[in-house]
C-alpha cells in the first residue's frame, strides 16, 4: 500500500459556490451594459468620463461598500483621420490605424517609398539615418498561443519598432498588425518614443494589407510608394480616475485582497474581451461571496482601473494614493472572457496549504498548474504589488484567440461566449472564497 | 442476378486531365496577381480599366485566341464620406457603409430617431408616409447555408429595403448587413430605387453593430437618435468593358461553350472570392483544355464581364451584342472558392448521356447531383441565356462561408484555400473536357 499524500479535500460550501457560479449572468449583464450603454472608453475622455458615472451608479446599485471614485490627470493622445493608399506602381488603398502616440503626417500627408524588413531584428540592424525620407515597414510572424506568449515576442514591434526607426530617420513606420487573425481590421495599441527622437507617424497594417503589400514589394521592379495620412493629436493633460468598491471583511486587522480590471478600452471596438468582461469576471465573483451569508475575513476591493490602454495611469496612481493601505494579494482580469486554465502563484511558503486549497478546489473546472511557473499580475496591479512586494494569484485566461481580436474594431459583445465567462466567474469565486478566508500570513519574503 | 444498370464510365483522358487539375497553380496566380497588382476594381472607374489591361495581357500571355475588349457605357456611383454616430441615449459611433445606389445625406448629415423593424415584411406592413423625418432600420435572421438559399430569403432587405422605406417616407435607412460573419466589416452591394421615389441614403451596419443598436433600442425609454454622413455621387455615364478570349474548337459548325466569371469587383474589398476566384478557376480549366494536345471540338469562350456588382452591365451587353453568335452551354464561376459541391443541369432530353458522364467523372472529386434542382446560371450568362434559350451546367460551390466575406472590405486572397481552388479547376476542367468535345445537339426545347 501507497500511503495517501497530502493533498488538500475539495471544502463543499466553496464547491457550492462553484456551481451556483455556473449559472452566472451578472458578468455578462455588466459586459453588456458597458458595450452598448458606453461602447468605446478611451482614456482620458469624455467617453469615459461617462464609463465611470456608469460604473459608480451599477456597483452601488449592486449593494458594494465604499463606491468612488480617485480622479487623476494624465496625457492624453487622440486618433485623426488615417488613412493609406499605395501611390505606384499598384494604386489601391489599404487599412491602416495610427497607433497611441504616433505623430502627425499633417492633413497632407506624406508620400514616400516603403522600405520592407521581415522582422524587428531585421531593422534594427541597419545604420542610424539610413531610412531618411523613406516609410519603414516592419513584419513579423506571430502565430496564436494558449498563453499569450506570442504576445511577449511580437508585441515588440509595436511598443519600439516605430522609436526604432525614429532612431534610422526614417520619415514613418507602419507594422503589420501585432495579431493572429486575417481579417480587415487593424490592431491599434501604444507606441513608446524615447525622449531623444521625435515621434515619427506609426500606424499599423491589417494582417491582410500588410500581406498584399509584401506582395506588392515582391513583385515590382521599382519602390512602391505609399501616402499615409495620419492626423492625431496630443491634446495635453485631461481627466481620468479609478473606480473603486468593496466588500468589507470581518477582521479590519487582517489585508485586503485587491482584485482588479480595467474600465477604459482602445477607441476602435466597444472594449468587450478587453476590458468589459474583466470587470464583469471580477465583481460577479465579489458580488457572490458579499451575498453568500457570511462575510469574508478580509476585505475584498475591486479597482476598475482608468487609463489602461493608454499608459496604466489608473494602476499607477492607485500604487502611489494606496502605497500605504495594507494589501494581502492583488489579483487581475484582463485577458478576454475564455475560459480560466491554469492558475499560477506567487506565495510566501507559509501559504502553500492554501495554495493547495485553491488548486484542489479549481480542478473541477478543468484548471491546470504548473508549479515550475510564478505568478505576475495584470498590467493594473503591477505598480502597487511593486511598492508593496505582495503575494499574486492569477487565473490565465485561454488567449488562442485573444490576439483575433486584440485592440481591434472587433473587439464587440458577441465574441463573449456566456458559457467560458461563467467558468471564469466560478474560477474567481472559488479563488476568492478561499483566499479571503484564509487568515495565513501572505507577506512575501523581503526581495534581495 | 441484377441487370447491369445504364451508368456512364469514367473516362481515362478526363480522369488524367482532373488529376493534372489537381496540382493546379494558375487559378492561384490569376486571383493573386487581380488582386495584388490591381485590388479593387469597380465598374464604371479607372481601377476597373487597369485591371482589363493587366486582363488582356495575362490572357494573351497564356496564348488564348482572339483576346479583346468590349467596350460599353455604364452609369456609375461612387461611394463617398460614409460615418454613423449614435447621438442619444448611448452615443458612440457605428461602423456602416454605403449601398450602391444610395442617395446623398449631403456634408452636413442628417439626425433623425431610429425606428427599428426585426424583418422587412414588418417595414413593408406600415403605412405610405407614416416614417417621416425617420431613420428605419431593419433587420434579418439570415444563416449560413451550403447552397446560398438565404441570400435569396435575406437579400431582400438590401435589394427592397431602400425602395420601400422610401415610399413609406423615411429620411433613411440603414440595415443589418446581408451577411453571417460577426465582423466589424459591413456589407455593400446594390439597391435598387423605382422610378416613382426619390432615392434615400442608404447603408448597411456590421453585424455586431446592427445587433448593438438593437440593444440599445431595447433598453432605451427614449428616441435612439443617429447622425448619419453619406455623401456618395452619381457621376453618370462612364466606360467599363468585357474581357474576352477564346480556345477555338475544331468544329467550327458546332455552337460554342460560353465560360463566364466577372472581372469587377466592389471597392470595399480586393475582389478575391468575388470573383478573382472565378476568373482563375475557368481560365485554368480552358487553358489546361487548349494544352491537353487535342482541340476540343468546340470553340470555349472565356467572357471576364465588366460591372457585375453595379447592375449586370457586361452580361447584358454580351447579350446583345452576340446575340447571333451560336452558343450551345454557358457555365459561370461566381460564388466564392470553396469546393464544388453539386452540379445542376438544364440540358435537352438529346444530352443525357453526356449529362450522366459529366456526373459520374466528377464523382471522384465528391461532387453530388440532384435530378430535382434545374440549373439557372451565373448572373453574366443570363442574359444570353434568356435570348437564346441556352444550355446550362452549374458547378454549385459551398457557399457555407460565403456571405461571411461577400461585398466586405474582407474580401482579399488570404480567404481563398489553394486546395478547395484545385478541386474547382478540376471540376471545370472534367466538366468543359466532356462538353466541349461532345457533337450532342444542346438546343433546348422552345419554351412555352
Amino acid at each position: 500500500m501507497i500511503a495517501s499524500p497530502s493533498v488538500a479535500q475539495l471544502d463543499p460550501d466553496v464547491v457550492q459556490l462553484q456551481n451556483d457560479a455556473l449559472t452566472d449572468e451578472l458578468a455578462f449583464e455588466i459586459t453588456e451594459g458597458l458595450t452598448t450603454e458606453i461602447g468605446p472608453r478611451q482614456g482620458g475622455t469624455e467617453a469615459e468620463a461617462r464609463a465611470r458615472t456608469w460604473s459608480v451608479k451599477k456597483l452601488t446599485d449592486l449593494g458594494f461598500a465604499n463606491v468612488r471614485i480617485e480622479k487623476f490627470m494624465m496625457p492624453t493622445w487622440v486618433r485623426g483621420t488615417e488613412t493609406a493608399v499605395i501611390t505606384t506602381p499598384f494604386p489601391q488603398k489599404l487599412t491602416i490605424t495610427a497607433l497611441g502616440n504616433s505623430g502627425s503626417t499633417g492633413a497632407d500627408g506624406l508620400e514616400a517609398e516603403v522600405v520592407f524588413f521581415p522582422t524587428l531584428g531585421a531593422l534594427a540592424a541597419v545604420p542610424d539615418g539610413s531610412l531618411k525620407g523613406k516609410i519603414a515597414f516592419v513584419s513579423h510572424q506571430m502565430k496564436r498561443s494558449q498563453d499569450g506568449s506570442s504576445y511577449g515576442a511580437f508585441g515588440r514591434v509595436r511598443f519600439f519598432g516605430p522609436n526604432i526607426a525614429a532612431q534610422k530617420g526614417a520619415s514613418a513606420m507602419v507594422i503589420r498588425s501585432v495579431g493572429t487573425a486575417y481579417r480587415r481590421t487593424p490592431h491599434t495599441g501604444n507606441t513608446n518614443f524615447s525622449a531623444r527622437v521625435t515621434p515619427i507617424p506609426a500606424a499599423a497594417l491589417s494582417i491582410p494589407d500588410s500581406e498584399n503589400l509584401r506582395r506588392m514589394i515582391e513583385r515590382s521592379n521599382e519602390p512602391v510608394r505609399m501616402k499615409l495620412v495620419l492626423t492625431p493629436q496630443d491634446i495635453g493633460q485631461q481627466e481620468s480616475g479609478n473606480v473603486i468598491a468593496e466588500v468589507p471583511g470581518s477582521d479590519p486587522s487582517l489585508p485586503m485582497i485587491l482584485i482588479a480590471c480595467h474600465l477604459d478600452s482602445w477607441d476602435l471596438g466597444t472594449g468587450a474581451i478587453d476590458d468589459g468582461a474583466g470587470c464583469g469576471i471580477i465583481t460577479s465573483a465579489a458580488h457572490r461571496i458579499m451575498n453568500s451569508g457570511t462575510k469574508p475575513k478580509r476585505t475584498i476591493r475591486l479597482l476598475w482601473a482608468g487609463a489602461e490602454e493608454v499608459g496604466i495611469w489608473g494602476g499607477k496612481d492607485y500604487a502611489v494614493v494606496h502605497k500605504d493601505a495594507p494589501h494581502a494579494i492583488a489579483m487581475e482580469s484582463d485577458f478576454g472572457a475564455d475560459r480560466v486554465w491554469r492558475v499560477e502563484f506567487n506565495f510566501p511558503e507559509a501559504a502553500k496549504a492554501t495554495q493547495d486549497k485553491v488548486i484542489t478546489n479549481l480542478a473541477p473546472l478543468g484548471i491546470g498548474h504548473n508549479p515550475s511557473i510564478t505568478a505576475g499580475g495584470g498590467a493594473d496591479v503591477r505598480p502597487i504589488i511593486g511598492a508593496q512586494n505582495l503575494a499574486i494569484v492569477d487565473l490565465q485566461q485561454d488567449g488562442t484567440r485573444y490576439f483575433d481580436l486584440h485592440h481591434t474594431p472587433d473587439d464587440t459583445l458577441d465574441k463573449i461566449d456566456p458559457e467560458q465567462l461563467r467558468q471564469n466567474v466560478a474560477a474567481w469565486t472559488t479563488t476568492l472564497s478561499i483566499i479571503a478566508n484564509s487568515d495565513v500570513d501572505f507577506t512575501m519574503p523581503a526581495k534581495e
